[in-house]
Formats: structure tokens, sequence, C-alpha cells
């Protein structure tokens, strides 16, 4: 089955790179063969040859712009019917008063599908071709979503929430013993592998070090260790997170993560917020990163995360909504507010202090750089072959129109390079402005 | 001509106050002659009577939220080719290596009107069923927009820009004396007359301090008090903004607003980030209000504009896009923006700092208070009957969906109660959303 697209690229190679590529993307099986560039002789014929030879073709539109699919880092699946809503408490008091009695209506199979049959097209409409997942502290309502991600063709992690800390977790919404956690988590591994798509595979989830007891957090580090799997969790979110830490274990939260075997290879900590340059020279040294996610940051992080330092520092960043915790659901999205929020590090917000005071100088990031996290950036945290369309990775992308009638965007010849043209599709596209979503190679546009 | 609409009506007639009615609202001649609340007998006799003796009737679905439709203080129409890009440079270069040249464009009226035509249905489209703009420098484009907001059927505030400093203004775009300043501005006001729409008023607009000599200022400031003309203009917007003032007048920008007498009952001062608390007083004791504009503040006020403690100091405040220096056109949208900028100013961004020393204790407002300031407080800081479905107003108001297929919004019947669909509403809407545009009792809906 091979596959040919025809369009402008653009994309993101690097945090500082954007290129654009009048390209005949060439697809095999799911993989991408060959990018031809239609500006050179040779690639104008070659491109001409793939689109000739495709069992299936797709020529879009001048005013649609091609891009690589989006790689959503950070999903509270279950969160989906709360999203927009029930913002305005701490961190630790929205959990307990909203989002656990939510997680806890997942027992009941009929509601989870529900929710999931609505969750995974909804997002890919939005352009995420890769979402990592935390879902509900149940086995099967996890196995149902890693199920319906493989039914509609998303790409995911998909993890099964452990938690059995006794004070911070409510006696209803908890696994009941730490063995029982770590076997619940074992025995979604194995689940996840009975699903069959090459697309979805399990995450080991310690919720986070609140919500867990030393002896959880122990046997998930030692279940990743002998299974290879993927460790995923929050890290340093929020003044109480870290505090949290600092009076339970006498560290900072990614040490304590760290003792337990946690941060690993493609670990993906979400937030991080307050990360030290010393966590964040423990999470680059063991190869995990940061699922950013911009919009909670204001919500329940206290402050925002320092992506410019992280990066410097080595450590992986890519971009998350946070949904629920962050009430924007499309990715594209995420990356203004990623820019906006890097915006407000660097000047600070009280305008009773003075300038020098007020922020934290060079910290800001383009809309460049926000589209590296959502694309390169994110795949490189979890090792996915996807993030950019290149040969030899997965043929994960998206179409974005720049010409619907009553659309987001507006172009005028006059002004419109190609940059301007790039930075208004990742400002201001809206999923009613999305016209393709391939993940794989396969068409997945609901 | 008689219209009524029969729905679900949200709408906040304080700053903390949401009210749900299941209403009949009955126009006359554009005016909101009556609002019948159909959950007593008596309210639902007469609605069902207004329904029948109608001349045209709307009933919406029970799954569409009718609101008052959205006041935009603060918006640049030249600027709208440029809207999502060219964020990267602090104001005093952003105006000068992307704006200026940009409105310069304008002594082109072929090139105004295709903007305009553009615009003007785009924001009414987005529910923005007031505008106050600041046009071009030029008179004939400045008329032209008038003339667009009149024909589309928008309420609008059209103000020439007034500039003349040879400093930090180019030759080739401002005034070219103080006199011709004043007196294109006298005209300008005059020609709107001239279009003759009960919807379009002018306002008279110096661009900011730094744009104007003391001639020109001095010269608005009687041309205001002679016409009694609204003003707007941008007051104390970023350090460099509030430098300059101290320097050149040795007073607070508003300060020197005030001494030409610029700040008058219903004068428009824009961002107004940096207002100490003497400012607030001086504001409030004219009567004057603020048009916050929360995406903005990020790139280019160095600042959070102070919500709660201008309100509570009496200052009137309202909600603009800054179109385009905030990439963000509808004002819905900003709403979700103005909560989270309030976030940030209370918790602050530097995780480096201590939590008592980061952010600004009591800044927080929520999605109520943020409609509000869309709707009925931008629409009292202008004097404008608009902002509320009550008998009195002009019925200006938007109609939402919340059940369009692969649209923005989701709800759970188990969980969302009439306050959390408000959220989402405010947090999630787009302009694919909105189904219906009233202006002055006439469907605008591009």
């Amino acid at each position: 089955m091979t596959l040919a697209v025809a369009g402008t690229l653009m994309q993101t190679p690097a945090p500082d790179l954007l290129t654009v590529t009048d390209a005949v993307v060439e697809v095999q099986a799911g993989a991408i063969a060959a990018v031809h560039d239609r500006s050179t002789p040779e690639g104008a014929a070659a491109g001409r040859q793939a689109l000739a030879s495709a069992a299936e073709r797709v020529e879009l539109d001048p005013g649609t712009i091609l891009m690589p699919g989006l790689v959503d880092l950070h999903i509270h699946a279950p969160q989906w019917p709360q999203l927009g809503t029930g913002l305005d408490l701490p961190l630790e008091r929205w959990l307990v008063e909203y989002t656990f009695p939510l997680e806890a209506r997942y027992a009941d199979l009929e509601f989870a599908a529900t929710v999931w049959n609505d969750l995974v097209p909804s997002l890919l409409a939005m352009g995420t071709t890769t979402g990592v997942y935390h879902s509900s502290n149940h086995l099967e309502a996890t196995t149902a979503l890693a199920r319906t991600c493989a039914r509609y063709g998303q790409r995911a992690l998909v993890g099964r929430v452990a938690m059995d800390h006794p004070e911070d977790t409510p006696e209803w919404y908890r696994d009941a013993t730490a063995a029982a956690g770590v076997d619940a988590s074992a025995a979604s591994i194995e689940a996840m592998a009975a699903v069959g798509s090459p697309l979805v595979e399990p995450v080991i989830t310690p919720r986070f070090a609140p919500a867990c007891t030393d002896a959880l957090l122990q046997g998930l580090g030692e279940l990743a260790e002998a299974t290879g799997v993927r460790v995923q969790t929050h890290c340093a979110e929020s003044d109480w997170h870290c505090g949290y830490a600092q009076e339970r274990f006498g560290s900072t939260d990614p040490e304590a993560l760290d003792s337990f075997g946690l941060i690993r290879p493609r670990t993906v900590l979400a937030h991080s917020d307050h990360l030290t340059d010393s966590d964040m020279a423990l999470v680059a040294g063991h190869r995990a990163g940061v699922a950013h996610c911009p919009l909670s940051n204001a919500y329940f992080a206290n402050a925002v995360f320092r992506v410019r330092r992280a990066l410097a520092a080595g450590v992986g960043v890519g971009l998350g909504t946070d949904i629920s915790g962050g009430a924007r659901p499309g990715l594209l999205g995420v990356c203004q507010d990623a820019v906006t929020v890097s915006r407000m590090l660097e000047d600070g917000v009280d305008p009773a202090l003075g300038t020098a005071e007020r922020g934290v100088p060079e910290s800001r990031i383009d809309t460049v750089t926000a589209f590296w996290l959502a694309t390169a950036g994110g795949a490189s945290v979890v090792d996915l072959p996807v993030g950019l369309i290149e040969p030899g990775r997965r043929f994960d992308a998206i179409a974005v129109r720049t010409d619907r009638p009553g659309g987001s965007i507006r172009l005028w010849d006059e002004f419109d390079d190609a940059a301007r043209i790039f930075e208004k599709v990742v400002r201001l596209a809206t999923a009613d402005d999305i016209s393709h979503v391939w993940v794989d190679g396969r068409s997945v546009k609901p």
C-alpha cells in the first residue's frame, strides 16, 4: 500500500529551525520512504513519479499546509467530561473534590466507552496524532481506551494510573495495596499487548509521589526495569507538591522518584515547573523528559516551567495539554500558550516590582520552538519515530487550511512569507481548519 | 418590527453574578421591550404571547445558549493583516518596524476596503457586536471603516488615529502638524456623522502620548471638551511607555493625559498595566475606564493589569483583543486569557522565588468576572446601552451551540449544571460554534 501526499510542508527539525518544502511525501506501509523537494528538477521528476505510481494520492491545495502530527505528552483521558470547568481550586483540593470522583466513574465500562469514543476522535480532529494518556485506576477501562485508540487509529501510550496512598487518595478510588497496584499495572501491560495494535503501547503510571506509598513506587520502578516499559508521572508541579516531597522524602520530588528507579530513559515527567538545576541535570542524565503544560501552569503550578533553561541543560521537552487541568484541548493552541507563558516568565507579572526584579531574562520561546516541542521534541522524549516528515519515520501528519471560508486564518500575499504563514497557522488555527489527519500513513480524520 | 427570541439566557449583571433564565426576549425596533422568564406561569404565558405576536421569531434549540453580545474595547483595525505574527519585538520597535509600515498602507482606499470587508464580518462571526476601533491615521480610510461597520451592522466606535511627534513616528506616517492632526480629527467626527448610522460613533484617538506633541494632545483634549465625543488612547502600557512619560512630563502617563484634558467620562484607556494606586483614583474620579487586553499583556506590557485592584478602586474595566498585539481575535477566547493571566499574576511565574515573593495575592478572577468584563463591564466603560439582555437596552446578542457535531464543546448531563455549561462556553467556544449574532435587533451573522 503506497500513499503520496503533495503540498507545502512546514516543519521544525530543530527548536530554532523552520523548514518549508514544496514536497511530495512518499509513504510505504505507513513509513515515509522519501520526501521529494519539487524546487529541484530531480525532486520534481521524482515527485511526479511517486504521485503517478502511488495507490493513493493526495494533492493539497496551495492554501493548505502539511505539517507533522502533534504529540500530546500529557492527557488525562477520564477528565475529558470536565474540560473547561473546575479550575478554581488548588491542585490538592481540585483532585479530591472534582477529579477523583469523576475518575472513579470509569469502573463503569459503558460510561468509559462513551467518553473514549468521543475523546479519541475529537483529539484526532485537532491534529493530536500521538496521545500520551493517563487513564483511570481501572484495568478494564484502560484497556478499553487502548482499544479505542487502536480502532480510531491514534498512536498512543496508555497508562493505567497506580495510586494507593491511604492519606492522599480516597478509599473508593485507589489500589487496595501496593502489591495490588503493581499487579494491576503489570496486568495492564499484558492486556495492552493483547490489543495487538502496533500503534498502542503501555506506560507505567504512578500518579505522583503523594498518591503512592514507597512500596508502590518501588514496585513500579522494578516493573519498569523488568519490562523496559516507559514510565510517566507528575513531577514537581506545585509548591504543595514540592513541599510534600521535602517533608516525606527529605529531597526534591525528582530525587525521590529517582530513588525508586522511576526516572529512566523515555520517562515522561509532567509539568516539572519547579525543577532545580540539579534536578534538571538528574533528568537529563537519565534521558528522561518533561511534558510542559503551559496553560495548566497558570492554574495549578504556581510558576512557569523554564523551557529554555531545561533545553540548555539537555532535558528533553515536549508539550502537553494536561486535559483537563489545561482548558485547551488542541496542541496548536497550546503552542501559542507556551509562547505566551514564556513571555510572562521573561518579563514578570507584577507591575509594582521594578523591571529588573520582575522576570527571568532570556526565558522567551517563539512559535518555531513551540511547534518543535509539540512535534519533534515530544516525539524524542518518548522515542517514537514521528514528529518530523523525513525518511524512516512513520507518516503521522496533519494538513491545515489557510483559506477556509469563515476560517480562522487570513493570508495577505503582500505581507505573508512562509515564516508568517507558519506563525498564523500555529497561533490561529482551530480544529475546524484542519482538513487532513494521518497516522501511520492512514487517513484518520473523523 | 418585532422580534422574539426564546432560549436559555446566560448573562452576568455583576462581576460576580451569573444568571440563567429560560427566557423569551421581546425586541421592538432594536430595543429590548421585555424578558419573560418561562419558569413562572405568568412569564411562560407572556412568552408564548410574545412569540405568537412577533413578526420574526427565533426559538433556539435546548443545546444553544443565548448571551449578550461581546464588547471589544480595543481593536486596531488596520493591523488585521498581521494578526498572529510579529510579536517578537518590544512595543517601541514593533510599532516602527512592523506596524507603522502596515498602517501607512491605508492611504490606499482599495486596500483599506479589502481589509475592512474581511475584518468586520469576521469579528461579527466571533460575536463581537460592539467594536471600539483604532483606525489608521487616514481620514478617508477611517470613514470607510465606519461605513463598513454600518453596512454589516456592527455597533462601533471608530477613531482616526492622531499622531504627530517628529521623534517617535515616521515622517511618512503622521499628521504634518498638531493643528493638522486636530483638524483631521474634527473632520473625522463630521464625516462619521455623515455616515448616518445610529450604530457608529466617532472617538477622538491620540495614539499615545509618545506619538503626540503637547500641542496635539492639548488640541484633542479641547476638541473632546467642545464636542463631547469620547476619547481613547493607550495608557501606561509598558516599562518603556511609563519611563517615557516620566522623562518627558515628569509625571505618570495618566497624569500627563489628564493634564491635557483627555481623561474624561467614557475615555477608554487601553492596557493601563502600570497604573499606580493614585492613577487608579484619577481614572475612577473622571469616570474613565480601562480596556484590559490580557494576551498582549504578555507580549508588550511587561506586566499584568491588576483587574481586581482596579475594580475595587472604582475604575471601569472591559476587555479588548488588542488586534493585532493580541493574537486571539475572538473575545470569548480572551475571557479565558483574562482568567489565565490573573492566575499568573496571583501566583507569580518564577519558580526560583519563594511562594510569598512570587505573586500578588487576591489577583485572580474567574470566568464569570471575565465575561462580565467582556459584556456589561465594557458597555459601561463606553456608556452604550448593551452588554445585558434587559428591558431598555438594545438587543445585541449571540447564541452559542454546545452540541455542534465536531464542535468545541461537550456536555455531560451527569456533571454539567448551568454554571459549568457557562464556563465551557466561555473557555472553549470558537467562532464556528456561534450560531446567531444580533446587533440592534438585527441578525448580522455573516
